[in-house]
């Protein structure tokens, strides 16, 4: 049997995530003429302490199509970066009003909020800088930044983050939450799928591939962030729970109650599975990976 | 002599943002899945009152190195989208705190706070999706957006922000008024004129030549709007103004008077004008266009 040993997914994982975390540290060296407290907060927000599950994807679809961990960097660290901004607006007293994040003080109560919504911007600048400056070959540099924007943009994840504040005034609707979940979510989980494969050059069936995995795991992962918001403790999550049912927020578990949305969260799953059989045994891990989204405890 | 024949600039602008404005408006129409609200409230942050000088400099940098307004159309637009999306964010209650832009209230007391910060995020995003989508050179774009990013970034716009901010505790210093004002007004009119020159396709002199006149064009349009802070009324610059003062703003007028701050612009406006040097009499209009910037009343 082909493909790589069986090794625990979180393991890999973490084993990935100390490479990446050390690379993306270099990468986001402040250039000359940079504020440092604008610097200091940029790499908070970035910083260790978050799972990288989106710049893993990029990874292994870009090596599942023939490329290496060096050839998706700029691409996974730019995700990451977005991921990033998207976390520090999000946690903003206007938007969810979160005090903590990773266990820590979220970026504006560690740095105040003018500060907070400048390093988010920051952030998403640095992103496509990344792409450019960092991607040799300008042709699927384009291409990264085109899918990149998308997946961030008022279509795309902004779109699901108004969709989602919306939302909170309306009452629990399965159809809704699966709109602003496939926003919010799965949108730009589907683009770290088709970024993977983008800067391997593959060709547009094993990137549609790509970006349909990401997209479908996307979706589980939110589902399954919406049930441990029900039943998993705040020192397991490193953050406030319970806190979507105290905003009015549109969950699964609200709209659907917590064994269906169960139901939903195993389905997603066997379709990112299922995303997967052009690319054989080799992506096993991402399977396990899969499974890991929805079993997890924080 | 060579050149157009000579007209008012400030008609001259008029005309042309008549035409860009009915471009823009065409390029913001909602892709499908943006949620009305949203798409509402980018084109309200990005609609025409405009003095829309940033774009007008990517057009002509365009053309006085051989290029249409066509090709310069997607960059002078996601120049704006960076624009618009910094005006949207400086206003906010936690920044500048300003109710009204432009004669009008500003996104946020339009929108609310939530969808005024998201409203900027999907326009900073949108500007590197217009440039990938809509320009049909990947070379030029994947410059294009690195030109773009560096000039929004932390060592760019943003990072003038932050310096802004920061500035507010300290005493009134010409130098640190300097480097405010470069990296929040001047590195984004450097970039217009570098994306002028880019889109047609120039050699590296003349892109260094539109750069250094948009930096100091920049440089000496924000002094102007300092001196217009303390002199100018506010039915003239339909904003709030003596607010700088009153907010502990770095400014010229602070740090080195009236007299010697309009002694800078004007240095700052013939740096402008040298560097127009290579582009000979073709480029007249903006030669208007720098004394207009210093001369203008809001």
């Amino acid at each position: 049997m082909a493909g790589p040993p069986q090794t625990n997914i979180a393991e890999r994982l973490a084993e990935w995530a100390g490479w990446f975390d050390a690379r993306l540290d270099r990468l986001l060296a402040p250039a000359a003429g940079v504020p440092k407290v604008l610097g200091d907060a940029v790499r908070y927000a970035a910083g260790s302490g978050g799972k990288r599950v989106r710049p893993f994807i990029v990874t292994r679809l870009c090596e599942l199509c023939g490329g290496s961990r060096e050839d998706a960097l700029p691409a996974a660290a730019a995700l990451e970066c977005v991921h990033a901004f998207s976390l520090v607006h999000d946690d903003l007293p206007a938007m969810d009003d979160d005090d903590f994040r990773r266990g820590r003080p979220t970026c504006h109560k560690a740095f105040g909020e003018a500060i907070a919504i400048l390093a988010g911007d920051a952030l998403l600048a640095l992103a496509f800088e990344l792409l450019t400056k960092r991607m040799m070959d300008p042709l699927k540099a384009a291409r990264a930044v085109g899918e990149l924007a998308r997946g961030t943009g008022w279509a795309g994840m902004i779109g699901g983050q108004v969709n989602d504040i919306l939302g909170e005034k309306l009452p629990p609707d399965a159809a809704l939450v699966s709109d602003i979940h496939c926003g919010k979510t799965a949108r730009l989980f589907e683009a770290a799928g088709r970024l993977g494969a983008i800067t391997a050059g593959a060709d547009e069936p094993r990137t549609t591939a790509a970006g349909t995995f990401g997209h479908r795991l996307g979706l589980a992962f939110q589902v399954a962030d919406d049930i441990l918001d029900v039943t998993g403790s705040a020192a397991e999550m490193g953050k406030a729970v319970a806190k979507d049912a105290a905003a009015g927020k549109q969950t699964y578990p609200a709209a659907v109650g917590l064994q269906e949305s169960r139901r939903i969260a195993r389905e997603l799953a066997d379709q990112a599975i299922g995303a997967l059989d052009p690319f054989g045994h080799d992506a096993d891990d991402l399977r396990q990976l899969v499974r890991f989204a929805i079993d997890r405890k924080r």
